[in-house]
């Protein structure tokens, strides 16, 4: 089966110089792949005559006369450029033309462009970021929200959690994965009133075996591995994913000085390229780059904005695996049967109060 | 001057067989200091004994019956063990026989004893638990609050940024450090509704001279060393710092592995074992342990747990300094320069309230 992926070739720091390269080479790896390429058509036109690869068989181009800047507030991106390369790619997965949409531009314009464009899915008040990081277990752990809502309730948080677990059954074959909920202690007493009520919807759905809810997690088990998906609010998963890539960053830093100066000079650089590259392979954002918007009535990944042709490539293979394994039906059945549960509790909820109310009057 | 420092023997993982060789250690570098150590007396004088130290003349041994474990619920610490050595120590600072106390038991339960027993200083609502992280331009982030408060209102983080200001300058003889609030994203307009308000207060005061209000900054920022403060409610910064240790600690694995597997084998292993005691030099936490509970009428500092003899020395050592430094005056005066502003703040609010009241009523 063809997988059509379009792609948003003029958002990120680098624009086509990276996205194309990018792109082409995805292509060479992916007999099964086609890919829309969006974007100022003359450009990207030269971008490709410049690679060789003109008249690319599985690479079509389509023009869009606005680019969303990395400065651009969300009303702009939203509503005074409607033909942007990152609406026209959403656009492309909206219309059915694409299975899925990637871009590096930046993720509050993308948020709200996907969101307008395809609507969330029913059953889901917030869409969710959620990324891939490694982990001691030389798996990924997957954690959910990275920043698109600073402020969340309970149910906020057992919607990531489920749309997070059909996501992940789907991306790695694994029927139940588990889930751990970001806090500050293993305890069920630990944490605050949101992450306590939300631990409690976790559980009863661990009870009637709709999840695998591990329990409560902490800073360090993301990176151990201990759950397969970790759940947070977008505050402290923005927080903790930035403040992780700053120390990996400084990790890289003070290895390269140290390796330099050391005794051995040439063979300690060469070696400590060596494992720089090691480090690179198993810890670099760059391999983990892609995080999905999920909720959506379609899937849309967002890079990061400086991803070097590397780490963008990754970028359509997320999306691109994504599609491959139906990870939007996978979350909007998960959703759907959800939603009747939801809808007896509150009829449950709305019969338990009106008997109150009977019973206070009897009194 | 001598600066005396009792300490908890019995708290942590590994008691006195870790913190009477740290305090021993500590001893023989300051020759200003004395230490009281608090705990069983009995295994107390053998551990002296088998360190060939029972006589040292700056070491005091106080008896304490009883001992908090690590997994003891803070009602057991508080009301039960009312001999322990964890609240012995504390006692000690209270009395004014001790300059502070230094502890690695569970920190629920010092947070707890010690705002008993000391309580806080005059304008500081809740006390906040403060630790230094390195940074890429050498120096320590001093980062509050990490656990002690999980749910924060605005007015909290600004006497977390206060506290935060007054030891920075008193620690590291800066007039006035940078202060950084941390959130999702620089622009004003990010974050929730705390940091949000969290942030008008800290203008206000930087405008005001009071404080060195940098702005927001995001996760990256604290490894980058982009203020001399960091500022956040206490379920970020404990997600934050031990995500950070995960990650550390993960780091440390790969390298090892990668060295060990490569190609130069045994020279790979002795290059390896130089460059991982380089990174842990400049990142390890052990040379970060000891964070302080600030905002108490005494300096109490708590090391982890499982603090190593050279962990645990550093967490004796950031008492001494503190107490040297004379951070609990810097703190008090600070603060109660601020009360009446925020007196005349409330009395201003009343005022306005009443007038407005009398507009109403005259309409």
């Amino acid at each position: 089966m063809t997988i059509k992926i379009s792609i948003d070739c003029m958002g990120g720091d680098h624009g086509p110089s990276v996205t194309i390269p990018a792109a082409i080479s995805f292509l060479q790896r992916e007999p099964d792949a086609e890919l829309i390429l969006v974007g100022q058509e003359e450009l990207l036109r030269a971008v490709l005559r410049k690679q060789k690869q003109a008249d690319i068989a599985r690479i079509h181009v389509r023009h869009a006369s606005e680019v969303v800047t990395m400065d651009d507030p969300i009303e702009v991106a939203l509503r005074r450029k409607k033909d942007s390369s990152m609406r026209v790619a959403v656009n492309l997965v909206k219309d059915g033309q694409a299975n899925a949409a990637v871009s590096a531009g930046n993720t509050g314009a993308l948020m709200a462009v996907s969101r307008y464009v395809l609507k969330t899915i029913p059953g889901v008040d917030r869409p969710a970021i959620c990324t891939i990081l490694p982990n001691q277990k030389d798996g990924p752990t997957y954690m959910l929200d990275l920043g698109a809502n600073v402020d969340c309730e309970p149910q906020h948080l057992h919607q990531f959690a489920l749309m997070g677990s059909a996501m992940v059954s789907a991306m790695e074959g694994k029927p139940k994965p588990s889930i751990g909920l970001l806090n500050v202690g293993e305890e069920e007493i630990k944490g605050n009133e949101v992450v306590k009520q939300t631990a409690e919807l976790l559980h009863a759905d661990h009870e009637k075996g709709i999840l695998n809810f591990y329990g409560n997690v902490e800073g360090n088990d993301i990176f151990e591995g201990t759950t397969d998906i970790v759940v947070c609010d977008g505050f402290v998963g923005n927080v903790t994913l930035k403040a992780s890539e700053g120390l990996g960053r400084f990790v890289k830093i003070v290895l390269t000085t140290e390796f330099k100066k050391g005794f051995f000079n040439k063979l300690g650089a060469l070696i400590a390229y060596g494992a720089i590259k090691a480090l690179s392979r198993r810890l670099n954002p760059s391999r983990y780059n892609g995080a999905s918007l999920l909720g959506l009535r379609g899937l849309v990944f967002k890079s990061h904005g400086g991803a070097d042709v590397y780490a963008f490539e990754w970028a359509i293979r997320r999306a691109y695996d994504a599609a491959k394994y139906d990870v939007l039906s996978r979350i909007t059945t998960t959703m759907a049967e959800l939603i009747p549960q939801v809808e007896a509790l509150h009829v449950a909820e709305r019969a338990a109060t009106s008997t109150e109310l009977t019973e206070q009057k009897t009194v």
